[in-house]
């Protein structure tokens, strides 16, 4: 019989009886993270207590982690609420965000509560589509112009063979790029309620088993980086992945002055100079100024995929005082100069990529389930995908809260120090 | 006389009485946190127990969070231990890391074991540098230029203002960037142990007011979006930030067919189509498979900036099949067409812009020091800045192991399927 | 009676009678060309006696250029012939092309002699659509979206209206992109043997009244950036301008060491580190060596236009030593380790957005004319668009060329370095 | 006795006796092309006795091309003049332009002749530096960190080993990138009036040779696409190439309602709509109109080297109607709400990497030269540089004009067009 204590299973490790990723065959979830911590503990000078003191049964941790030995604990806060008009998301929310930043939910609130003095955040997913693109080997270009053309007459095909493997995932389009004798193909699907990295993965395998069979092209990997995920590409800020979400609001001129103490010319100024401007200069694929600290904050509460902050937080955020003449056909959010000399600021963030889910991965861990409760987005939304959508509208505004908040604070600093040049 | 029960503050933020954000003013922060669940519980359909059962003090998250309900919790696993022989790190180390990418560590812990039985990977920080870069408004180019011409002649004079406000900071350089009537300059700090984001920021205000005292030039912004913090910009890219890493490993033969069943031509076709090919065609700054997985468990283990992943995932991976005579002066690892007819790899990831510190920030946080304690480098290094530099290689270690494991696994899956279409 | 000799009119533009730009009102245009001509020797020390030596009729350049006081000459040379295997081009062929850069012709005809011994290359339009891209003002991200849902609902009638305005082109897709209260629509066309700019403008402008008057939208500028003309974006490398084309050629082993001096290995090892890995951390949209030499060489000769070797250069240079299992599909070109030991070399350049036309604009000067009957491809081709696809495969064989041809010379004088390296 | 005559030349080609690149090694240069036309027209439809009537002794081509036919001629004319007050140039100039782009002199004029009204345009070279990067080999990461120290503690004999080869050029900077087992060094010169390719070329070699002798560096490429030469690269647009300039002026409103049909805040939005934002989200490295236009034509007329058009035209373009308190320190240009009401316009062009010479290359031609004399710039300047500054800088005032015709010309549609909405 065989000892499974904590103890006895870290002796052994270290007896090179077992190896360390070899516990959980010897003993329940929690046991074995338990016989981890004693070995690392042991070999190093660190005591891992905190870490083993995790608020949930690991089992329920075994698809996300391997070779557990507890749990990091990141702060969580609440912003908000402020109203969202959305294409899914509507009402009042909180939005949860973890995070170790520190004032960034002081940052985030004070904006999200300028925005629910304008009467809400409007937000739309303008584009929606997770993608896997696979690469493939031909001999030379002859035989990439023929597998391109087969693809392009057999999308049908491919179709079917893609959704054979998911109940829920639609394929949207494959697209296709030569490079030599490389051929890739970008599918695009709607994966729903879910963030869908692993249904688009699947489906895609399978309907590159077609393109195998019927053309000469020989699949190299599943993923060729034209998807392309957790990398900064310019395919995913021109044609999105995930959801292409925007959010915007009309403040009005008093507001600005009293709560923002500035004005919408020197906000739009410093967003044109460091978002744009820098930006540009910087060769940058983000144009904006934190929209990556909500986007990983909101990412952490609600169980999405770290990794993918790092396209998932690219933005272009716009900032513009708006004149009577320029929007003359409004009559909701009618921008004039005012009776008091002020003049509304337009602010927006639009997301690209945005690749968010409420059902799968992260999403089922306790902390995580509880986070998304908060916005009343857990699991699948009806119609399906409705949550998902929900929840990058609200991310949206949360980002268009930040943005507004810091080129706020920067722009009433600047404002100040100019009028002391001119008193001197 | 104010009861300071939860509930009781929750009712007096209901009622108006309290903002969300002044129940610190009103209780101990562990009090105010659960007052602050009650509230959105009652305000939404959540149960916020798990969230709320977090393992430390409320009073040590003060300075990461406000609004704070709780902690998310996520799982922590460790991968290793490797040999790394880096400039800074030494020795065998398990890697700490926190996700909910299910199989991330396994795939990882692959690549490190044959990293381990390839006798350890190398590591170099090749450039250290944490920037800020402000954005000053002139009246136009000619100013501009008297701008830079006066900058770039007294660099002394910056350096001194800016390192007033530090004890740790050194001001390395000040590049000057024109554009129109925007004047950006990108201040590089050695910052030691210290990510030091917050650092430089005060000690750029401080040389930004002896700019603005000497020259034309009016401060809009102190940060202009060149420094470029947490959005994918080439600058960074190009010229680095906070540490420039790179970590490689040369795999006999042997063991990548044994170990990795496939072949140093394979692997490296595979990553030229996918890592170098294919994120070329998509306009990517990301030439690797999935840094960004290892870099953002790694950080959120260690309680770095989960923000920066954007830009600290920034990677090339670079794999070749050596030939014998393409290295003629090496000795120590001299590779070789081997006898029984196999070729070694040479495999590198280099991260040009990884963030991290030891000190500070995150790095405070209970599971994150306990993290920290298991890499042996909590706290500031001796010399100072060596802590820093040893997690920034042993992350570009669990990085390359990454890279090595993903690709092997793709290149295998194609020679067994090219192996299948020879039989036919 | 007004004299029309050039000193009098000189003259009366002297004594602000005319305006420089009104002498082709009062005289014919050579008149006009050498009285501006006599003006500007007055004003200045030039003399302009050799760009007033042109050899055709100013008459014939009127719709190419205002304020004309003669040409530019640039030395014209011919490379070649070289037998291409195109979709449109076929047979032997002399590629003209005219620079200022000496020992390019030289360069890019060794590379086309080897290639020409190889039995010529391989070459394939891929993809065909010439852009433009308007950018529409609406309101907020609520229009937005209607705009762009009622774009996708009505790509028919917007094909109605854009293809009213012209008897060549043929609206292929148009694409929609959201930032703020900013809606961009990427439309794109077959324009057939035109390089077709003025032709997709108009016909934009068309298509833009009908969006005008069914959504909120109001256009700002025809030309919102996205098309995009002139500049190096990434939607142009990625989604291709103008045609997407590949040339290649496999050149076996035995050709590589007797006309190249070196090896496929040491080839391919240098376009890695030169062109994918050296262009990766520049930050670049371009990977190869020197495309914009025979792009901007060929466009001079042939009438294109020349800014527009911004985006037509981009390319992909891809290089490989092929090995026998790699491609176990292929009979025609099947590489393999010879039995004298060589190893072939897979060569190719991928073009994405290589806009060129042989009707309109500059294709009708005299000179131009002539060198594009040199190619066989002056006007309109059978079936329509073939000469431009012709066209571009040649040029993109002359790309090749010319990346063969360079990268052989540097790994050549690498590989003497490292045998002299190995002598010591 | 071998018969020389331009026929007998043309049938020993044919024959095979002769190869078509030889022709010179039997005959003068003119004779020598005009058998090869003969040669051509034989093995083509093409009759090329247009191509033959070029202006100039075909011996002063003979270091700019191989195997010449004649001459393309590209129609060129001029605009202006305009005032350029720059810090090199000085007083009014024309500019000579070669194109066959319909209406751009023509729109280019118009914005200079605005310019002129306004009291002409500043403008500065910020920036210079021709820059060659070659990439070495080392065994990996530890040789790579090596390197680069040495590399640091070496500037000095790396200075002297590279201006041992010429006697304008200075070594200004050294930069090191370090990717895996390839370094690549960065060298950055002062050329002076010499575009300067050529001598940095021979220059870094010769530096090479030192790396090589005192590293375990091997050099694989002197150009490893750091440079980085005719490919639009962010690390050209980031740090510069050749010349860094910008071209700015303040247009009154008075002028800009009266000549431009339009006002400041339309072409300040139209601006951003555009070049910024557009330019952003199409993932640009170019953020203006068509810049390209007038770098390409100015380019031709003056013997720069066409293909560097790619990295030369990539420029920011920016523009803001200026109120009164924005500016509070600057007397010369206040920019102010007039009485009239009317708003200033600030526009400006900055180039990053426009590289241009009055010395060498193609500027030696007789049409390009008799160009360069038409500004007076031809040959080397006093004191050394400053003809090529001033080349620049009245390029950069050019590149104005045309962004700000363009943009004019948009706007005052869109404000026609908004007029007649609002008439509705």
């Amino acid at each position: 019989m065989t000892a499974t204590d904590p103890d006895t299973l870290a002796d052994r490790v270290q007896d090179g009886d077992l190896r360390i990723h070899e516990l959980e065959d010897h003993a329940d979830p929690d046991t074995a993270a338990e016989a981890r911590r004693l070995l690392v503990e042991r070999e190093t000078d660190a005591d891992l207590s905190t870490v083993g003191d995790y608020a949930f049964p690991a089992e329920q941790a075994e698809s996300t982690i391997e070779n557990m030995i507890g749990a990091a604990q990141i702060p969580m806060g609440v912003v908000g609420p402020v109203p969202v008009s959305g294409g899914a998301a509507d009402g009042e929310h909180y939005l949860p965000m973890a995070t170790t930043e520190g004032a960034l939910l002081a940052s985030v609130n004070r904006g999200l509560s300028v925005i629910r003095d304008a009467d809400g955040a409007d937000a739309r997913v303008t584009k929606n589509g997770m993608t896997r693109a696979p690469v493939f080997r031909v001999d030379g270009v002859a035989e990439a112009a023929e597998t391109v053309e087969w693809v392009n007459d057999n999308v049908d095909a491919l179709r079917e063979a893609a959704e054979s493997t998911t109940s829920h995932g639609e394929l949207l389009a494959v697209d296709t790029y030569v490079v030599g004798d490389s051929v890739y193909l970008r599918f695009a699907y709607d994966t729903k309620d879910a963030m869908g990295m692993n249904m688009v993965t699947i489906a895609t395998r399978e309907a590159c088993e077609l393109v195998e069979a019927e053309t000469p092209a020989s699949l190299v990997a599943v993923s060729g980086n034209l998807c392309s995920d957790k990398k900064p590409a310019a395919i995913n800020a021109v044609e999105g992945r995930g959801r292409s979400v925007t959010a915007d609001v009309v403040i009005p001129g008093e507001l600005v002055e009293e709560r923002l103490h500035t004005t919408a010319e020197a906000i739009a100024e410093a967003n044109t100079r460091k978002n744009l401007t820098g930006s540009a200069k910087a060769g940058s694929l983000g144009f904006n100024a934190h929209a990556a600290n909500v986007v990983a904050a909101a990412f952490l509460a609600t169980g999405q995929d770290e990794a993918q902050v790092v396209e998932a937080a690219n933005a272009i955020t716009t900032m513009e005082a708006r004149e009577a003449t320029a929007s003359p056909r409004s009559d909701k959010r009618r921008s004039r100069e005012r009776e008091d000399g002020t003049t509304d600021l337009y602010a927006a963030v639009s997301l690209a990529s945005l690749e968010v889910g409420t059902v799968g991965g992260g999403t089922k861990l306790p902390t995580q389930a509880e986070a998304l409760d908060i916005l009343g987005l857990r699991g699948g939304g009806d119609p399906a995908g409705s949550n998902a959508d929900a929840l990058a509208e609200i991310i949206a505004v949360g980002a268009l809260a930040g943005e507004l908040s810091l080129l706020a604070a920067l722009s009433s600093r600047h404002l100040a120090s100019a009028h002391e040049d001119l008193g001197r």
